[in-house]
């Protein structure tokens, strides 16, 4: 009897992954995952079986990890937390009796908030701004019951070549209903080799190439930025703004 | 020159630490923390300098952190991800010239989504219901935007004494928007010794001694219970509920 591992690797290097990640990942026969994420944990696997592949053969990737899970300990990896935007959902709707089970990891949201400060101390929530599974108007709902309910938001999969204008879209619904000068951030690769980011503001959010490899971080009303850190207060009652 | 170091430890188990998490605490000459949470990491902090305070004591704690780091490389100590509800505000907020530096970890949501299945696989938010610095009424209206927006809701500090009833009137605020079918589940010690977990749904939903050891998470409009797992759909296009 084997067993299927789904493993999320966290935002890139070795060191954010979890130890448990790392145990699993050492003693599976086969290792299944896009190509890119494969490179990123290269050395760890160097003897071991590996089946991946590109952008778009995620069904084809679950299937295969499905089914050699049954006479193999597989490990299909997956970056961030499996369970957020990740391979995890996929698996379980396709499987049938597999053992399966699931490493849960540091998503993106939080990797990119320690590198700019603690913008996510306080009420927060994750919107992604792919629309190929759900409709841009059902996306723009969201992010507007977001930036009325206070929320901090973050935003995945910001932009892509299909979709260049999504991002100030989106920047300008939060803008109906936050101050100018919230602060709005752009991490691109945290924590990993290629790491660049910028705290904005929403007046003065631009471009900053971001991509499929970035992060958008937007304040809620009392966040503020201290010595270049972006921060959101724990509390309501108590304003440490002044 | 010392340096201090804000460390996210994960649900509970040394297992779901990251690797650099465990690094950091290895080199440390102090370790700042809750007195519960030094207790779960005990093993790997036998000899070195422990600072710890009871419940309350978070303010003392950070300056104590603070203090110390001028001269010790110091971590202080989170549950979960340090950046969401846990020290890494706070430290900020307080900081003047030290060094210091933040490694996120997996929050509890994350967490017990791993062992409910995948219902955070779109999107999704987190919300405390700990009224000590948000007055309850802004928490209240943050439930029901979250709930018109048809977020997966994950709710943090879901009961305390001092607030019995908070949870049932927030579960009521999202059935005015959601089908009473949608699930919802209480995980409790998420990845710890203790775990418990329980899957409901709004209807059925009872106590389940849900305290501050426990997390609930509310589906969204697509959410689905299969063979025991609690699944979000990835998409809004394809309905893969039937
Ligand atoms: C399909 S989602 C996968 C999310 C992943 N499962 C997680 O929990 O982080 C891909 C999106 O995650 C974000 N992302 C993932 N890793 C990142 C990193 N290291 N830096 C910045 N953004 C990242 C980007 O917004 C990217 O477009
Ligand atoms: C002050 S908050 C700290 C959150 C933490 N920083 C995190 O990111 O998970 C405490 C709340 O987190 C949740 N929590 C933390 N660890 C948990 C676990 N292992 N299982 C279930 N809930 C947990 C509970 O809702 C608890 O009341």
């Amino acid at each position: 009897m084997g067993k299927l591992y789904v493993v999320s690797i966290g935002p890139g290097g070795l060191e954010y992954m979890t130890i448990k990640a790392l145990d699993v990942i050492k003693k599976s026969d086969v290792i299944v995952g896009y190509t890119k994420y494969i490179e990123l944990i290269g050395d760890l696997i160097k003897d071991k079986i590996v089946f991946s592949t590109g952008m778009h053969g995620e069904i084809e990737r679950c299937k295969k990890a499905l089914e050699l899970s049954k006479d193999n300990t597989v490990s299909i990896i997956s970056t961030g937390d499996a369970g957020i935007y990740g391979m995890a959902g996929l698996i379980l709707e396709l499987k049938k009796d597999e053992d399966v089970e699931i490493i849960p990891g540091v998503t993106a949201s939080s990797s990119a908030a320690s590198i700019l400060g603690a913008p996510l101390m306080h009420d927060n929530c994750n919107i992604s701004l792919s629309d190929l599974m759900t409709p841009y108007e059902i996306i723009k709902k969201r992010v507007e019951f977001a930036a009325k309910g206070d929320f901090v938001i973050s935003l995945y999969n910001p932009r892509s070549k299909g979709r260049p204008n999504y991002l100030m879209e989106c920047i300008n619904i939060i803008k109906n209903y936050r101050k100018g000068d919230t602060p709005a951030a752009v991490v691109k690769n945290a924590l990993r080799n290629e790491q660049k980011y910028k705290i904005f503001t929403l007046d003065t959010f631009d471009d900053f190439g971001v991509d499929m490899l970035s992060i958008v971080i937007i304040g809620n009303s009392l966040s503020f930025v201290k010595n270049g850190e972006f921060i959101t207060p724990r509390g309501y009652n108590i304003n440490r703004k002044g």
